[in-house]
């Protein structure tokens, strides 16, 4: 199964990057399965169910989200009625949504795609990821119960990014961590065959501090004072994301890439699919 | 100039990746300037002397330091006799050592090498990055004071690392981010003139959470008790860093690119040297 | 019913202050229930089996922890057969040992005691302690399942202790806060008629850093680096607690007044028993 | 001389207990030095002009401020202008105004008030408080420089408020902890002569979370999603704070004792002047 995994969405301009490179990727790589995050699709900021619309109109199979989930307040509502939309398993009971679901494939497969996060550095904090992600494991194990997993760790520490990796490794097809912004070049295969990347990176304008015009942030770490709002940068964004190859019979991994078109950063493509 | 700054070096795998690869890439691209964080080196944790020593034969011009940087007691003491050796300039007031300072390159040139560390999701904390950095900045610009000026910001988070980023841009050779052990995939010369990238990674062994054997770390994260030691991994390590080069007329940043050599990550050599 | 909650015992002193005062406030006051926090009874951090047969001697019911609970290796395996020790019931799936118990009070009536831990500003991360605590009081509700509810919660931020107070409020006959270390002045019957204090303070030298000898902790608030061990401050100590009379009809509160005997604070005895 | 600290006054029903009590006490226990922290008295946020000017007019001869300090922007200001305000000394290089000041007492002696915040669990990071505060006693010592030092360490943690408590000891004539918004209740005269209390509480509606009205920070508790402003509650406030008085010749605390009026919490007032 070919799999890509988009990083945050990261406002308007990174919605237009989805609309310039996600469907001709899909339609060159012949991909079976595309999630986004976008948990900051909205005005840098949440989602709304237009926006959701336009993901999945662009390709997205499954859209995932983070500790911005909420911030449109339409989200809280509309999640109920998108099935294709999923906030961390481990928030708070009685969240509305769900944390994980069942897509079918562009190619007839069926994929678990689950989105977690972390706690460390993380507020406000949440229930515990690894017995969460246990949970959905045990009621829907790879092979058995679907052709391939995603798993969308939303998380700011490399070092809980890695155990959660290591937990999964065997279990999972893939374990992508998003939030930090910023892409990481530590794809690898890891020992039992899971594919990994601590973060995505963004979908957004890297001249930006994680996607944001660069004076409040740069103001506020030098006075310690908000003096406005945080607005999304508008330069030409970067798709920023992972490539992934299982095998049909395992539902592991065999090949991992990272991806990265339009914008600041060095592009990537997956060289085994061109 | 040509910059090679090599993140995190953790415990003897990274110091056997720094003998193995580091010797051949001065030579074979004729380096003026490496530097090394070293705060890692012995063990894991913090520094010695011998190793300090052994990092400067390899060919290390400078030694940057972080977080780590007192875990071996008697680089309390030594860092008054290596002046190659700088600990963050942030640190308290009547801290050993000092923040930055400058060398004689391989070509005779001078440069300025600042380590600083960052304050979010970091403990303990320490005083303003911001206005250090300033200081420094004021006391030895770039062109007057000096030929090149490389800062290690040492830092958990994305955000602030581009803050610094920006904050120094056009003002200093590179800035780059070191701490989470994990490269990014961001190299970039930011428009002012500054190359920069959130984090050089760690010169470990890949197949671990932050160069630290698997096992310890995932138990905390599962049961929230520690267990045991955290011993170093031993498996084979990936030299990861940054290389940059200058306009010897401005000091500024005119190429940037990936370094990776050995171990489990993507190789990656500047092509513009080779 | 009279119940007299005892904060977190901190070493040598602090049981010595245990076995000058305990036994006589129980026979002075006619006291039911005795609940006391252990969770640094055993040289600051942890406690042992001695030390917890050595509590309910004095004449403790019961015994709570707090984030050092398995600071002493023992407590992880002899938890298992100490029924009236508990351990923050939102600690990690699979965790040793329960987070609330059913005692028999001296006078023959059933108390249901909790302990829980809080998320803001703790480490590392425990679940959701709101829906933890939700669960207990609807499998034991006061006054259909038990006589009283005395719910330790062992956190830092005064905002989520409050919270946790009115969250409880008439369900609960006293929420008490621990983990700071100093008693607070805020004791009071919340409207709905639960007594509350955010915080017991501990039993231990108040000449001292939360207990410690001061040395250390002012070196490491310095200069960033510990030059040793942390250890008990030696001093003589104040028992320090909280004193609630109960109606028997509702298992709510009616009074409540702190409790301050021997060592360096201000001493306080709930004038309506004496 | 005979010292009054008064805590954090949140909002109109604090502002209300200042006017109600603050110049009965002034008269009736001839305070000679009023102290009293307003970050919280603009609708709890902040402080204006007005406001300030309210504080001074109902017998305030300094007014300290914490980490709300610029909630209203007004203050960025009008600080400059208002001598007698003061917000952390430890604040980013050029912030506006200033961390201590030197006042003329009701009695003709001259003390200076310092505010400093602390760095363990506050956001945003600030520059080391103990270097700082350290540079303000070097330049006006006690006895020497004035006849009394107040300081109001604006902090979270317990242990970090007692070690700046410890490092003053003999030092300063009171060290008292703000931002809890809870009265503690270990005010003692350390053993070199300075008086210290962990908090001083706040002057607010103690049927609150932390001054605010309830429901939102409950709800923000159990689902993580805020769904409102925090609004400061509007019942009853007590006036809660703390009396020293100190030995002329030496400028050292001599009594201590809390004092509290009005509103939910037990009365207290000192003996030692009644
Ligand atoms: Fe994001
Ligand atoms: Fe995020
Ligand atoms: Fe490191
Ligand atoms: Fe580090
Ligand atoms: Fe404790
Ligand atoms: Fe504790
Ligand atoms: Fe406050
Ligand atoms: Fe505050």
């Amino acid at each position: 199964m070919r799999i890509l995994f988009v990083g945050d969405v990261v406002g308007r301009t990174g919605r237009t990057a989805i609309a310039d490179h996600l469907p001709g990727m899909i339609r060159d790589w012949s991909l079976d399965l595309v999630v986004v995050n976008g948990e900051n699709s909205a005005g840098g900021f949440g989602i709304t169910e237009a926006i959701y619309q336009e993901l999945l109109d662009a390709g997205a199979d499954a859209v995932t989200l983070g500790n911005h989930a909420w911030n449109q307040k339409e989200a809280l509502v509309f999640i109920e009625r998108a099935p294709r939309l999923i906030r961390p398993l481990n928030f708070p009971r009685h969240s509305p949504g769900r944390g994980a679901t069942l897509v079918d494939t562009k190619s007839g497969k069926r994929a678990l795609v689950i989105n977690a996060i972390g706690r460390v550095f993380m507020e406000p904090s949440s229930n515990d990821p690894f017995s969460a992600i246990e949970r959905e494991l045990e009621a829907c194990p790879l092979r058995e119960g679907c052709d391939a997993i995603v798993l969308d760790f939303h998380a700011e520490a490399t070092s809980e990014k890695q155990g959660v990796g290591f937990f999964c490794d065997g279990r999972v097809s893939l374990v992508v961590g998003t939030h930090t912004h910023v892409p990481t070049a530590d794809h690898q295969v890891l020992p039992g065959g899971t594919a990994y990347m601590s973060d995505a990176g963004m979908t957004g304008d890297y001249d930006s501090v994680i996607g944001m015009q660069k004076e409040e942030p740069l103001q506020r770490f030098l006075t310690g004072i908000p003096s406005g709002r945080f607005e999304p940068a508008g330069g030409v964004a970067t798709l920023s994301g992972i490539a992934v190859e299982t095998d049909d019979a395992t539902g592991l991994a065999v090949k991992v890439a990272p991806v990265r078109a339009g914008g600041r950063l060095e592009p990537a493509v997956p060289g085994f699919w061109t």
